[in-house]
């Protein structure tokens, strides 16, 4: 019996180290996108304010000129396309070394999209927030819920009817939000239709924004006042 | 003999009418990139100032926070990836539309790629300029001429070894600044080696720019005084 246990244990364990091991070279060997350390290495030249805000993710992040659609000089767009939880991980010490005022965080959807667990996603989520608060305490750390997809399109058959997962992180993130007393942006209601899908109005391939749904996010991060 | 000489003519006139037609219709069917009028309807949507300097282009302008960059929050990044000067026509009411009171203009290079002739890409820049200070006769033009490519690199096949027509255009591009009294920023010694490649510090693909790059053209830029 005892054996058996250890014999269940070890399998168990060699499963887990096989899956974590598994996510890490795909990150690093098949998925991360070509020009992704170009993109880093642009970040870390650019001169740091301890007035920024920076908005800190993946491709949802990168897409639009915040500074534009807040008109707030402040803003610095510290998306890159395809990035995960992992990702972030890697280039926070470059967030966290120029101490901005401000940091808003929306990532994960690419990582459920790989089939990472949702507790590795959360348990990054967690990393990031302690990071933070331990590398910069006076910089207020802002969550941002995930958005829904809509399965509707083609394109991101890998991203689609995942609602589940956006579901429970997003509640999860909520909990941490309210734990570490961190802000939590909810942006997903303002993003779904009746349906729990991606409203069709506000995307061009079910998973990333047209002009009119970063009017929307941009509202919801105005109305909010949390820019001030 | 005359009916000959009509004959050849008629032969000329199809293979050029062609030829343009070609370019149309592989621009629109095949070639421009996915989401260009998702980024069109987005540049669109920001808010337009007259203290607006816009810089217009391809991937190379598109890829960098011009803000950042030039610490100067009246830049508009207007680049798009992959975009021709035919692009740059399709759009330009736009851009006329806000009366900026600069416009930096860097473009051709995927002209040159898809092999669009360069008597047709420099009747293209003309129209620019003519179509600009119709529209705008306020805007500051400042054309920058074009950067040479890397063929040590292997990803772009068919944007290396066209230095001939970048070299040709630039040409141009000067003598029309001088005939329409509009600023020409010479760019393309600065990114040149001896053997008139692009430098293998500024690039990381042999066309695009890396942030070694990028702060050339800013100090470019500023050493000029183009930014004041």
């Amino acid at each position: 019996m005892r054996i058996a246990f250890k014999a269940l244990l070890l399998l168990l364990l060699s499963v887990v180290t096989f899956e974590i091991f598994a996510q890490v070279v795909a990150w690093d060997s098949t998925f991360r996108p070509a020009t992704y350390h170009v993109q880093v290495e642009q970040h870390k030249a650019y001169p740091a304010s301890r007035k920024d805000i920076v908005f800190l993710g993946n491709s949802l992040t990168a897409h639009p000129n915040w500074n534009e659609l807040l008109k707030n000089k402040h803003v610095k767009n510290r998306g890159i396309s395809g990035d995960i939880t992992y990702g972030v991980l890697e280039r926070l010490d470059d967030v966290i070394a120029g101490k901005p005022a401000k940091l808003f965080i929306l990532i994960g959807i690419n990582d459920i999209s790989r089939n990472i667990p949702d507790s590795l996603i959360l348990q990054n989520y967690k990393k990031i927030v302690a990071r933070v608060k331990a590398g910069s305490p006076a910089t207020k750390i802002y969550l941002q819920t995930m958005l829904p997809t809509n399965n509707n399109f083609d394109k991101f058959k890998r991203h689609y009817n995942k609602e589940e997962h956006v579901s429970y992180l997003n509640k999860e993130i909520k909990e941490l939000g309210e734990k570490e007393k961190v802000t939590v942006v909810d942006l997903h209601p303002a993003f779904s239709d009746g349906e729990g899908r991606l409203k069709q109005e506000y995307t061009h391939d079910g998973l990333h924004l047209t002009a009119e749904g970063y009017k929307v996010w941009a509202r919801v991060l105005l109305e909010g006042k949390h820019l001030k």
